[in-house]
């Protein structure tokens, strides 16, 4: 079959074996597969990430002298079935899955993975139990934005959201339209947004975000408090620590950015008792100021992508029409065009998601 | 009156006017008052707490050139009702408040405060509203306790404790002591509790700790795990991402040390989902790898004082017995002794709490 194929940290077209399906997995032809910001990071910083993940005991310990295909984003049709599956869904299926296989009892993430190729090949070996038959006849191209849609979801699921906070999302790159789709969802509001790039905001507001701010012209924690202080109060929340004064709407923050500093930035301009939820993935050393936390008591919760029943409902979600995926989908690449589709995610006016189709 | 003043970074004994009770204050006699933590913090590191908190924009704008009179943690005796007060307290009760006075509708917080003196004084100007009366006959020593034992009860009422937690305190000063005797209260079980003192481990104990661990001999993070795995089950976490495996019994890790690197150490140790609550009060800049918060998914809460709820449970908490105080206190100085109390308490192994009675 052919791949792109990361080596010697950069993607080349080449054929590699088709993979053969074992014992309770089913063999899937790709039908397209999302470019997500994780694969960029990884791509950029290789190192730091095989470093710190391997610290961690995950199962991310990618070798990057090694070949490797990535692609976790994907939409699939069943082929093959293995030794010993059920055979429930037929040849022409069209499936998604968590980007997780199965061998015996060994679960192995897909995508950053040297001896499974993820969704930028033509073929993979899915586990069947994972596989997940798309509904109301939805468009590959829709489905494949699943696993992207799930981490929103997770994001707001795991925020404890009340129907009184005031959600504000940092930065509206794919992960921060997907959790402004998931707050839709949830039907809090309103829903404030921020980014630098003018396409970014025009993004946020076709996901459902009520008011977006360019930070450079406005600061994204004052319009928060505009929004939070109930007319004639004078906004100091000193009371609020001791449980005096008037009941003010929370805060709910959603880092979506993940450079360094940008955590510190929002504490500094967090309401006192915010939550922050940090959704963007820093992969370098941070610095904060605990003092500045526990003065304003913050919740800070690390989040990452979600539980096999949020991944489900977020198929659901994309194909009942609670979350119109189509904004996010700026663009189609063959295998050919993934090294230059890597280069053109770096500007945010042209692009949010850029999928692969390996037959094309 | 007399007074221990923080004068020119050092600590004198000297007379003060008489404070006089505005509208809406009661004049108190202070019998004993605690020496806290932050009061150490703030002897020590003066210039990084006035410039951390007048950053924050919080109250606690103290001058550092000016004459200071620290002590947050007092039981008092009313002795003179100023204008427009009620006068339910007669003169003689035995009392607590919150550390906050009230002039108009202004809200001081006292302690550090450069213009109304702390409970290292003979006699405050306290708000009449928020004046407790001591329970019980309770001892003024113990009631005196009522301020650092809140803390501790609103770390573990912030921390949302499940029945199912197995907590773990870090660090057994005086805060994590406290802790550990909210969660005793709980009924949450085993507490687990670290430090590399052999004085504060015993404390520790007395307080209601089940497990007592030495860092410098055992990892108290392999500690909890023992606790929390099932019987047979390979101590994987990493299905559990994915909603997948047993249930594991939630972490819940108090960090009550306050210097630099221990937020990073504990994300380090601790199992995937933990939720950690800062009450320790670190006053210098941190670092920390936001990848390993996210790839656990940790969850910190960062915790500051009590509400006026939690201060007046606190109080009937010591006064039922519920809690016991009695292994917490251990030394009274008068005014003389408040600069030798300081040096003191740097040694762990002598000292917990110490009382001011400014009578003595």
């Amino acid at each position: 079959m052919r791949a792109a194929i990361f080596r010697n940290r950069d993607f080349v077209v080449d054929t590699l074996p088709d993979p053969k399906p074992e014992a309770g997995q089913v063999l899937v032809k790709t039908l397209c597969c999302g470019i997500c910001g994780t694969d960029l990071h990884t791509a950029k910083f290789t190192d730091q990430f095989v470093e710190r993940a391997r610290k961690t005991g995950g199962r991310w310990t990618m070798d990057p002298a090694r070949d490797l295909v990535f692609g976790h984003e994907f939409c699939c049709e069943v082929v093959e079935h293995g030794p010993g599956t059920e055979k429930t869904l037929k040849p022409g299926t069209r499936v998604v899955s968590m980007p997780l296989t199965i061998t015996g009892t060994t679960v192995h993430g897909l995508g950053y993975n040297n001896d499974i190729p993820g969704g930028f090949a033509q073929y993979m070996p899915l586990a069947e139990r994972m596989l997940l038959p798309v509904p109301n006849g939805l468009a590959a191209e829709k489905a494949a934005l699943t696993e992207p849609i799930a981490v929103g979801w997770h994001a707001v699921q795991s925020a404890r959201i009340g129907s009184e906070d005031i959600p504000l999302v940092v930065g509206c790159g794919p992960v921060g339209l997907s959790v402004i789709a998931a707050l839709k969802v949830k039907g809090v509001r309103p829903i404030i947004a921020a980014d630098f790039s003018p396409g970014r905001r025009a993004l946020a507001e076709a996901m459902g975000a009520d008011i977006v701010v360019d930070p450079a012209r406005n600061s994204p924690f004052e319009t928060w408090q505009r929004e939070a202080t109930p007319e004639g109060y004078d906004g100091s929340r000193y009371a609020q620590l001791f449980g005096l004064g008037p009941k003010l709407r929370p805060a709910v923050i959603f880092e979506c950015v993940g450079v360094p500093g940008v955590i510190q930035h929002i504490i500094d301009g967090a309401a006192a008792g915010a939550r922050i939820v940090v959704v963007g993935v820093c992969m370098e050393t941070d610095h904060f100021e605990p003092f500045f936390g526990i003065l304003k008591q913050v919740n800070i919760q690390f989040v990452l992508a979600y539980t096999a029943q949020e991944f489900a409902e977020s198929l659901h979600l994309i194909a009942e029409g609670k979350v119109d995926v189509a904004p996010l989908i700026t663009g189609t690449v063959g295998l050919e065009g993934v090294k230059g589709a890597f280069a053109d995610l770096a500007n945010p006016e042209r692009h949010a998601k850029i999928l692969v189709d390996p037959w094309r």
